[in-house]
């Protein structure tokens, strides 16, 4: 782990596995792994995901090899005859492979510890190439190995994260950071709601696309995911004081073209940042939702603590449950239907009349397939916040989507409105 | 999409953009597209994913291609300087692209419909590789592109998932299936609660070990995933109706081995066999929930069609919630302690009587971080399910992992007792 030589500047990571291919699993360690790339300023440039075979794995990493500086692999490095990584990479990088004693001596006592006897396929796991250094896995049998190669690296880490993540803290970081460039990727992100990813972005461009031809320049990439836009902003530079400083400044120019469509810029999430200001005023909330049926509620409880400010919440389906639990009129149902503004404003005050809440939040809506009525289409919801005997807002929406979609809407709307209600 | 020629055996998926090699984004759609292709046969060899990079998607492509019979891109399809993909593959295919007139008038009308003029950028996504058949979007601006090529099969579909699966579905499966070999991969898969992996491998190994040597053999694999284990059985034949055969008499040796603990063995999850069973016995069902905090409503009411018999569920986080909205009382709440099971069989018969539902489910615990008591651990859970006036089921659990964890497993748990309480 020596010789600085050409830095790294960018790595590719393989995972190896036949599971990984299949319907339901997917290759979580590279995420962890592009943190910790991303911090060391490497840039990630491909990943991949290899099944058992010598062919197909050889192909990818000689050809990842080939373009980048540093080429991770995850998983292969068990005892039988389908881990294969060890094997590929080393005869990829012509390095002969050697039995390493102190190794086998390690496994033999790990087995011994457990009162058994190290199955002869282990020695599989104390093959070494010529010069790799053996990097300790005290959580499983497969030990990681580090190979200085030339201008290159490459990294073999054990699949199972609880092995690999303390593996490549401990171990592998550091000796990455004594090749790395000495640029660090700094970032930033925020996070809006209330405006389309176009109007996000029909707001900002003038701002950030100066941005691009600045030294250092930072890069901004505006991203939709369910219920809200994030911005990313990322800076590449060798000097913290002033990248964090740049970047705050960045920050601050988009917060105020955005105005209070930013939520959350230290990467709280809506729920976080609503009981935030919930426990900074010191109220208590109650909610009172028919088409989210819970889902706000839990929302809300997912934050810990936050049994301190959130007192109830009832999911409303019925009618019969509407005014028997919250105390809406059944005369209001009637007159204005389940689905309208009066009937959410009557469920938040009737659920903060019940609780004794200072805040309440009514929900009722049509999350479909079914339920729509002429003029009421699915997706159709009405939101009510109130808090006290005045200051009520209400709003209806239209959310697209299915069923599990319009519910996450609604949440994330209904938690806005409390937002702004609470940031007023 | 003609010439059967030789079959497609095997296939690779490009997923292309930056923002999928980040911290945060992984791309869930190789999973979507995993389990078509095993569908129709074809096996997964190896997926990747790329950057917004002309030279690694280029060096990619082609290395997938010389490998496997199908390639599937996703992604790069928009408008922007940024989406490379049409133009990579048509180079890498020695394809010229010309401007489709159908496209750009799709596209046009696609904005006019929102009163907008179509940016000239989105000519872009007219582009075609010459021969590619079209594959027309209704979600959104990128078409997809079906490539015949000679012995190769080049399919490019859009990012978003909403775009990507009905496109996958409607139009390239069916296209895939006319050039895949006679062999189908068949799956069924069954869902157990209330073992333990190692208790699930013990029981039914005898069993499916056998089935390893077997003509045609069957491959099990036991998933542990949050409240379940999961045993897919996976068979490869040209005979559908031996395969079928052969598959549902594994299914009912490992049913039988493992007796009601298995929920489901259609696919359905633990809401929806909740919800049949309660509507097979036309009974209606609420619930009271502390540390769940509106969580299991809200798998409940997931269900689509689930207001024919959720009536309503009361989140009562506050001791006062309990007593006020539910009817616990106060002095049981004092003598047991909020979490216990005399509360918990309380919460279930006061929701009962106060929506006039049929069954009750009553949930109380330490969701941690904080809350702990003397003797009650985080993960410590009183659950009672409730049906009329007797029958009361109560249990205590101890719920490994964080807040999200236990929230969830006590909501598994819950549905779970339903579940043997309704089948009884």
């Amino acid at each position: 782990m020596t010789a600085p030589g050409r830095p790294l500047r960018t790595a590719e990571v393989i995972a190896v596995g036949s599971e990984l291919l299949g319907t339901t699993r997917l290759d979580t360690n590279s995420l962890f792994l592009a943190d910790r790339l991303a911090s060391l300023g490497i840039v990630l440039r491909a990943k991949a995901v290899v099944g058992d075979s010598r062919e197909d794995l050889s192909a990818l990493f000689s050809q990842a090899l080939g373009r980048s500086d540093l080429v991770i692999t995850t998983g292969g490095l068990g005892p039988t005859d389908d881990d294969l990584t060890r094997d590929v990479v080393a005869a990829a990088l012509s390095l002969p492979l050697e039995e390493d004693a102190a190794i086998v001596a390690r496994i033999a006592e790990r087995f011994a510890r457990r009162g058994l006897h190290m199955p002869e396929v282990n020695r599989r796991q104390a093959m070494v190439p010529a010069g790799a250094v053996v990097l300790n896995n005290p959580n499983g049998t497969a030990p990681g190995l580090f190979i200085d190669h030339g201008d290159r690296v490459v990294v073999l880490l054990p699949g199972p994260p609880r092995e690999l993540q303390p593996m490549m803290d401990g171990l592998v970081v550091g000796a990455l950071a004594e090749r790395a460039s000495a640029e660090r990727l700094f970032r930033t992100t925020l996070a809006v709601t209330g405006r389309s990813e176009s109007h996000v972005e029909e707001a900002i461009q003038p701002i950030y696309s100066a941005w691009r031809d600045a030294k250092p320049s930072i890069d901004t990439t505006i991203l939709a995911v369910p219920g809200q836009i994030e911005l990313h902003l990322t800076l590449r530079s060798s000097d913290e004081t002033h990248a964090r400083q740049t970047l705050a400044n960045a920050r601050d120019a988009l917060m105020t073209a955005l105005g209070d469509d930013v939520f959350s810029s230290d990467g709280r999430a809506m729920e976080e940042v609503v009981g935030d200001l919930l426990r900074a005023r010191d109220l208590t909330v109650a909610v009172a939702e028919s088409c989210t049926g819970g889902l706000l509620t839990s929302r809300l409880t997912d934050v810990p603590g936050s049994s301190a400010y959130v007192l109830a919440g009832v999911a409303a389906y019925s009618n019969t449950a509407k005014t028997e639990l919250v105390g809406v009129p059944a005369s209001l149902l009637e007159a204005h239907g389940a689905v309208s503004e009066p009937v959410a404003e009557a469920l938040a005050r009737g659920i903060m009349a019940r609780t004794g809440a200072d805040v309440g939040v009514g929900v009722t809506g049509i999350a479909g397939p079914g339920g729509a009525t002429p003029g009421k289409p699915v997706g159709t919801v009405a939101i009510a916040v109130a808090r006290g005997a005045e200051s009520a807002i209400t709003r209806t929406f239209r959310f697209p989507g299915g069923r599990a979609q319009v519910k996450y809407s609604a949440t994330q709307a209904a938690l806005d409105m409390l937002r702004r209600l609470l940031s007023q």
